[in-house]
């Protein structure tokens, strides 16, 4: 069955998201990518770029399209562009392009959604009241945000953080018991429907340091991660932990599980980076859509300078369409 | 000149570490470790290793007897031997070998201290009050806490946590200027006396996730991170940060600093485990003595079953005696 092409939202205009959309269109025929179309400002990529683009006014025309140029839904953007300088119109057109992108898959149209990196900072200055694009992504498909799964995936590892983007002094008192157990089974639904694991390996981290020792470096693995992962064992998941955080990402002990779900942003997000920084992939589990990102910012310090590396993007749109085959299949 | 002896604390005579010190002796000539010797209980090294020992009255016969044997300074456990499963006695009798291995380098008759792990929820069964084994080698040097360093090393990676063995919750609370700037002159200090690096670089981290996103998701990089870096510049130190913690240990950002200074256990010991898992080492900066250890725990599960890579128990060993080396060149 042909894949549907999939959507490459730009991200912020003056970030690295057009260089390495349009280096992944480049890089189509060596690395075997599935067609796809990019959703932003045509001139954040001509400012970056100089291969061959063309506008398209409707995702059917993609398909033909890309075997010759980068195929453009145009978002307009009233404002200047200029790489490396962020500015509140382009922030504007970042979230539009995100929207309609969402829109699309919803709709079918596209097959599965790529979201470049935007500046948070520059959404909260235009009124962006959800924490990143992923929350923004769930409230559109009428999903609850405990629902949905941010998991990042590098090399063999995959991580989980059930805590995101928040400050880390409230960590503690948003985990809870039912939190974890919810994003727990989504995500042994995801690896399931999105990986093609039939009997998904989960390891739970501690919160503490020793995952608390006992109890001596904090409380919470006791009154609400053990009693979690008891639960998670009791349904029939595959379940161990809480394991101390540092142990957890060794290369052995990455070895012996299919996803580790974590306490919180860095917790995951560290080990992902350290071992596997220019292949991390984010992919949303628990939509009704299929939605990847590669694990990185909006770089503004490099943007427009030629030195932005596509092999993060080009790892999300494999994983959105190895997601979509799998999906497919199920 | 050369090395006095150095001296390595079994810690729990039920975890691995009389193993990983027997094997590292074992190892001396291939690895080509200076001289040191045991202190601590030789019926836990008898019951996991059936090599050569020798039991010394003083450290002075240490370096003779090196040479054929594994020196022991013995401190008597009334207790059971039994690999795995660990027991008050044991907890008591690693303490006291602790204990007498400072006492010995403060008195210039150890070259260093290396330790082995310990338990830490046994030590706080039989009353022990320091948080670790960091904080008690501290007291017993008289020196305050906020003025010792806690530094992993592991490959040409570096971390000093600022907080250590705190739960999670506490963290946010007890990050203050002050501290980070101490660490930080503390990490500086030693890594020009014990690393023999002139104008050592710094990374700091921040301490929520993105660095705290410009305010919106914390504020600490803002009030205390962002002025204690500012403070250590003005005072002529090489320093950079608040990093986001997830993009300080990527293997391009390791490349940029001598010290990553993090503001909880886990940011500075995730990476380091992921990354260097069977080679990290902690070593002590800000005492008046050396001292080294394995960064990896007793782990009860492998005892006795001669399972137990030695390999950081002989990086902590071989970094003990480089320290020495440029503490007494210096």
């Amino acid at each position: 069955m042909d894949l549907i092409p999939l959507a490459i939202s730009l991200g912020d205009p003056a970030g690295i998201g057009p260089e390495i959309a349009a280096k992944a269109w480049a890089a189509r025929a060596v690395q075997n990518l599935p067609p796809f179309f990019a959703v932003g400002d045509t001139r954040a990529i001509e400012a970056v770029w100089r291969g061959p683009m063309v506008r398209i006014s409707d995702p059917s025309q993609a398909q033909e399209a890309f075997a010759n140029a980068l195929p453009v839904l145009e978002i307009e953007n009233s404002g200047a562009i200029s790489p490396g300088k962020p500015n509140l119109e382009g922030a504007r057109n970042a979230l539009e392009a995100l929207e309609l992108t969402v829109g699309l898959a919803r709709a079918g149209r596209a097959g599965g959604v790529v979201t470049a990196p935007v500046s948070k900072a520059q959404l909260y200055a235009i009124g962006f009241t959800h924490p990143g694009q992923t929350e923004f992504i769930a409230e559109r498909c009428g999903v609850s945000c405990e629902n949905v799964v941010m998991m990042l995936a590098g090399g063999n590892l995959r991580v989980v953080p059930v805590t995101i983007h928040v400050p880390l002094a409230k960590v503690a008192d948003l985990i809870t018991a039912d939190l974890i157990i919810a994003k727990a089974r989504a995500t042994v639904r995801g690896l399931q429907r999105c990986f093609g694991i039939d009997q998904p390996r989960l390891a739970v981290a501690g919160l503490n340091p020793h995952a608390g020792e006992s109890g001596a470096l904090g409380e919470e693995e006791i009154m609400i991660i053990a009693p979690a992962i008891a639960a998670l064992a009791a349904e029939g998941f595959d379940v161990v932990g809480p394991v101390p955080p540092d142990a957890l990402f060794t290369r052995r002990a990455i070895e012996t599980y299919d996803a580790a779900i974590c306490m919180y942003h860095d917790q995951a997000l560290i080990p992902v980076k350290a071992l596997y920084f220019d292949e991390g992939v984010n992919i949303t589990l628990g939509l009704p859509i299929i939605r990847t990102s590669p694990d990185h910012g909006t770089a503004f310090d490099i943007a427009g300078q030629d030195k932005a590396d596509p092999s993060a993007m080009i790892a999300a749109i494999r994983m959105a369409a190895s997601a979509a085959h799998f999906r497919a299949c199920a």
